[in-house]
């Protein structure tokens, strides 16, 4: 796999895919990390050309396949801060909400395999890198899913805003599950009805929804503030 | 000027700009509200070709020119709750912000005359039509325009990565403008000195950090929990 960018570059040789060659243009080869990890020089053309995409910013690097985690192996965490994605099939949104996980300190991301945009490299650009240190799982049912998680004592939090729980109202303490659907579309009623509760975020405006990605890190940095100073937060 | 997409359209034809003309694919123009607007029914192909964009779900219209607020009539609101952009550049995060913003109830927007995206069709798109709602002002000078609202007894929070006060720690109640500066560069040093105060996000990753477009929503969202049942809230 050919990923690029700045940050998905540098977060891969830091993080735990083996990254077998690096290509940079002579400007991005100055930098010291690049030069580090010994480049091969080329123009901006070829860049582009191997990585089929003009946001490469001056780098791309061979790496191997992306590792999904296991599901079960998320829920073995001590109280774990877990995000499930019910189909979120734009890379953008998934890369961004990787991106906002990470930093809110979750223990993982869970999506469902199909009807939902896997770990690509537009996917690891659009994290900023964040994939190379968040552990992904991937789940066939995403409502069995939230089912295993319920029996491994976590809370599972459906984000919905027809839901009747205000998002800053609840304790999320302990194994939390935050759940998002797609824009537009919202959780199917099997994932919903699987969730413990759906939390709302209010919507004060004259337009009818947030985005998904701008929900996520509401959501998150509030689940995170709930967790503070507790033992199973990072 | 050729706005496109099923929200910017609809929120176009409910917000002030006056629409001339819609065009629609057959499809598109089942739509209650599409069929309402009396459109020109007309193949995708040529959608596409008068809007310049492949992700025009099906319509696009023609407008009058968006119309930028004042930057003193939205400090003459009561209790305003502005955001000031300092060199967000990039028309996704611009659209991203201002889609937040009005969600969460902000009063405006602000942004600087240069060195800044301007509302073009592609904000119109990803704001999903927000910026027919959400008074957005450009200014001459960012750091003035902070100082002309101290004067005017708004309180200025720049967010800073390295700021030292957590952005959960602040009373938003009154007069409030958001300050965030460009995704990598963060605020000019001129504008983070025009700020009151300087408010960070924690960062429990293993990334430097997140988005502007979250970080914003995170904010934004703050703000108004701070805000709720206040005279100037709305």
């Amino acid at each position: 796999v050919i990923i690029y960018g700045r940050n998905p570059v540098r977060e891969a040789i830091r993080g735990s895919r083996a990254v077998s060659k690096v290509w940079a243009t002579k400007n991005a080869a100055r930098e010291e990390w690049v030069a580090a990890a010994r480049p091969l020089v080329v123009a901006a053309e070829e860049i582009e050309a191997r990585c089929g995409s003009s946001a490469h910013q001056g780098v791309c690097a061979q790496v191997s396949e992306f590792r999904y985690a296991s599901a079960d192996a998320l829920l073995a965490a001590p109280a774990p801060f877990l995000v499930a994605l019910d189909q979120v099939q734009d890379p953008q949104n998934l890369g961004s909400i990787c991106r906002t996980a990470e930093c809110a300190g979750a223990t993982g991301l869970v999506v469902p395999e199909r009807r939902a945009a896997e770990v690509t490299p537009a996917v690891c650009k659009a994290s900023a890198g964040a994939v190379e240190h968040l552990p992904i799982a991937r789940v066939r049912n995403l409502a069995d899913f939230l089912l295993d998680a319920k029996a491994a004592e976590c809370w599972c939090y459906g984000a919905d805003g027809a839901g009747d729980t205000s998002y800053d109202s609840v304790d999320y303490g302990g194994g939390v599950v935050l759940v998002l659907g797609s824009e537009g579309e919202g959780l199917r009623p099997r994932v919903a009805a699987a969730c413990d509760a759906l939390v709302s975020l209010s919507l004060r405006g004259r337009i009818e929804s947030l985005g998904v990605s701008a929900a996520a890190a509401v959501l998150l940095y509030e689940v995170a503030r709930g967790r503070r100073g507790e033992a199973g937060a990072q």
